[in-house]
């Protein structure tokens, strides 16, 4: 039995050039720099790579890329949804053999399917990969997979080795958890929703796939280490400051691109993104850039260990003292 | 200004073999089987025909073999949405050359793009290519695209031509068709939700998308025809008979399984479909198989044009007694 | 066996003083002038008369009010759901002894009930009243009453002779007709969503309780009877009218705000109404009754049966003239 | 500036005998075995005690109850929602004059009110009552006061001390707290949501006002000053244990039937509730009686402070195992 998937692992945006071509210069200098922030695995393909918006083999360029420029030196999950089942089979096994820790398969998407379909779906694949899986679930975008499914899968499939929630339910990932561990300890439960990384890692989860994770990684990294650490007080403040950050990226234009002018913040420029945009919304993100550049600015001055911000910080203590002061 | 895209286009299931492939042979049959019956046009690449579960290559063959095969005989609305923008560019002006009609183009998927984002992604496309565009609004599965958009593209896009609803909203029909047909006589307003053909016709629409017209092409087109009469009584007759059809089809296992079943009930082997399937709905399907053999047997004893069922009658009868009791 | 309740019955709307006190006076003037305007029956105590936003003893009275008015010149469907089954039975009795036609009773809200809840909630108020019963469908608002709901209430119920429904699903009216009218002939359908009226009554519905008909009596009045003649290009033209007038005052402030300023368009001061409004919605109705009356100036300068809108009449013609291109 | 509410206040289900009247004898022991057992308040008319179900005459009666029998020994939060806001501003007042700590006032429901329209409503309140109005926020039930409403309230009417929020949205506790605790170091944050009252409380919140706390009074407290303490492993393994308990109440039946049952394990008979129930639904409470009762017999019989259940200590003990590992 392995130890399962844990950290934070960054699904990373994919950078684009001027003529819409995978940029795959600034997509390992990218990598690298993520690997040395401390990131704990890479996740290409996922939602924030926009993976629907490449082609079937601009996806597995990407998975390679990473795999290259990683060498090794933090796991890779990678994204391996395609347009049906024997297609994606096809996937996994082909990322695989790339030396990918793990494949991340998305509920199939467009139908909504029924939980017997998703079941029927995952149970498919499960049985007929050569290369270990985590179901992803995010019901915004795709199907999604109910606790008794992930739980029935976990149960069947020893391929299924963890479940990336990006539902945000904190009590959907206890239900699993209290489920799923007693039989599975080797099971991962990984968080997609940044805006409750703490409460998640707080009710056991052993990591995170978040989005902001690639503009802050200092950040989510110390979040982490602080719940792993027991420091829940200083984990809490630092999700005090995640906060309004995945606020203001999350709601600019269309996703990903406030996250892409979150990373532009940090002297990353990604290129413009496979979305067509209005002018209003180009507009609007640049007015969104402003604030993001305002929030990182405090902020990555220093290091993220010793980060303040002055009006989270008193936020936090009052909170503190409001706590004290009931006892 | 050419005539609007009108009358019954039927989004035929793309039927494949044991192995999974695409079965051309039976493609080809089956085209002819719905050009014999009636159908005033075909749709390849709908969601019907499981476009997102074939490749980019598949769907590009499966649109040549319907066009080869329709030969002119009905109008092609070719399915063409593509991984982005660039892309469906590239479908659409291949469909293009193709001969199609017109392409159609479903909203972004996966990610729920904002009124600014689809209209965004539909005049990037409306403007570049070289054959006429249909948007595809189908909120269940897509981004939606506002009455306010539609208007929009229609009022600035030329190469825009029509509207495939399939969100069952009359009202929002309405307010299309009021203010987009005074502007844009060439307009077409197609439905794509079966259980209101009747209402949305009388309101005005041109025709419509319905995967019933796949099973039962007499029914659908002798609704349609009823409309054209202006006779609505028997229009609505007809709606009462396909309502419990789509029913039917509609609910079993996994979309579009239950429009199998039906064109198996006609005699169609389209194959087992691209979705795995449980054997908890393998069951079920065979069972609703059953109830839509019923259905249909009465109805397909005879000529569509004369089709009576005794219990839909009844019903029918009581209304008009119950209408003209009132007066 | 009774006649179906039939026609057009205004959800009318209480008239309050600037003290916020029932303005008895008003009703009544206003009651009169309905039934002047040719409504086939009132509704007090409907969403549109805001009969959560008055006590048990005002509720009371309103009826009282209405049914003194109206003297047997047309039915009353006096709307009686109260805190709980006992309350609301009571009430339905004491309606009954006022000579009401019928009670309309709201499925419960706050609670989500089940379906299981509410047939057994309707059950138990329904075995023991000693007056007809109309249930009332209204999912944006109250707990759904499902279809086989009203269907087993149907079967079971002597005392419940109807449904209003206003969720505006039309697929869902007409499972309802196929499944009740053969069996109860007597059993009204009632359409609360005046945005497809015409569909509704061309699919065999008995009616409509729509808040319009408070508003445009004639025009209401006009729809159902072109419907009776079968003259359904007339309906759907008048229709045609109707939409953009609901459309403008569903939308502005709180319901049933705007048809409070479509009624002061016609002359009726009816109050200002239970709930309170910001400054920012009192100008928004301020602005929106400037465009209600325009909407209602053509139309009130002329008699109903002859009403002429030249827009509208402009688009009506083009869909007659693009479905008989088409033949 | 008075001290915020704070701790666990339980939303109390109001007894009934079997004619369906206020069981008032058991309502004053129950409230004496709550306070024996340590709640920090009692909430009487909530949606646990079934407030829409009962008269205005009722509830008043129920508040004077429960003041009188707590007498002082802890506060009380009293729901004073009626009609509209004119009843409510005199319910509040007369709550006030009794002696109650603050009312909660839920927004408005049936109608779902915009931003403005439940901005425009609490204000009117605010700024008349003589006592302090606490806003009470479930979603799922009444019109949502969104986090810009709630701050804005907060920094306009000083009568508004605190939110009672039962959304379940952890992030957005976190948006009220961050931006009106600065402000306003009085104003409290309740949580209403059993499944995350950990989580909420290590973000911030004073307290909750849970149903399960009727139930296992000595669990929520145990949760609470475990969370005051900083032991936030001890209130999670806690929190674990309160899941599953709340699941099987909550999906018994209808609200609050489950949490009436539970009652009912605990010895308490509080009657039949107020809703009509099919014999389905019986059969299942039933049935679910049973499962709670199991829930419940290892639990009870300790003392919560040392409560210990194998099944959840094993999960929790692999949780941490877990954690530690990965350092």
């Amino acid at each position: 039995m392995s130890k399962p998937i844990s950290g934070i692992l960054t699904p990373n945006i994919t950078p684009v050039d001027s003529a819409g071509r995978i940029d795959e210069d600034t997509l390992r200098r990218y990598i690298d720099w993520l690997i040395e922030k401390g990131v704990d695995g890479l996740y290409p393909n996922g939602s924030t790579g926009e993976f629907v918006r490449f082609t079937p083999q601009e996806r597995r360029r990407i998975v390679q890329v990473v795999v290259e420029q990683a060498a090794g030196r933090v796991p890779i999950l990678a994204g391996a949804a395609e347009a049906n089942a024997q297609e994606t089979i096809e996937a996994c096994d082909h990322y695989g053999a790339m030396g990918v820790r793990a494949v991340a398969i998305v509920a199939p998407f467009y139908y909504r399917l029924s939980d017997q379909g998703v079941y029927a779906y995952f149970r498919e694949i499960a049985d007929r990969v050569s290369v270990d899986v985590t179901l992803y679930n995010i019901p915004l975008f795709a199907s999604p997979i109910s606790v008794d499914t992930v739980v029935r899968l976990a149960a069947e499939c020893p391929r299924v080795v963890g479940i990336k929630d990006s539902s945000g339910d904190l009590p959907n990932m206890m239900r699993m958890i209290s489920q799923i561990r007693p039989m599975r300890p080797d099971f991962c439960f990984l968080t997609g929703w940044d805006a409750a990384l703490v409460p998640m890692l707080v009710a056991g989860a052993n990591g995170g796939t978040n989005a902001t994770s690639g503009v802050v990684p200092e950040l989510t990294r110390a979040i982490h280490r602080s719940v792993l650490d027991g420091d829940i007080k200083k984990a809490m403040r630092l999700q005090y400051q995640l906060l309004p950050l995945f606020d203001a990226m999350i709601s600019v234009g269309e996703f990903p691109e406030g996250f892409r002018a979150g990373a532009r913040s940090r002297g990353w420029d990604l290129g413009p993104g496979r979305v067509p945009l209005s002018d209003h919304q180009l507009d609007a993100i640049q007015s969104a850039q402003r604030q993001i550049d305002d929030l990182l600015y405090s902020y990555v001055d220093e290091h993220s260990e010793t980060a303040s911000n002055d009006a989270v910080d008193k936020i936090v203590q009052q909170v503190i003292a409001q706590l004290q002061s009931q006892q």
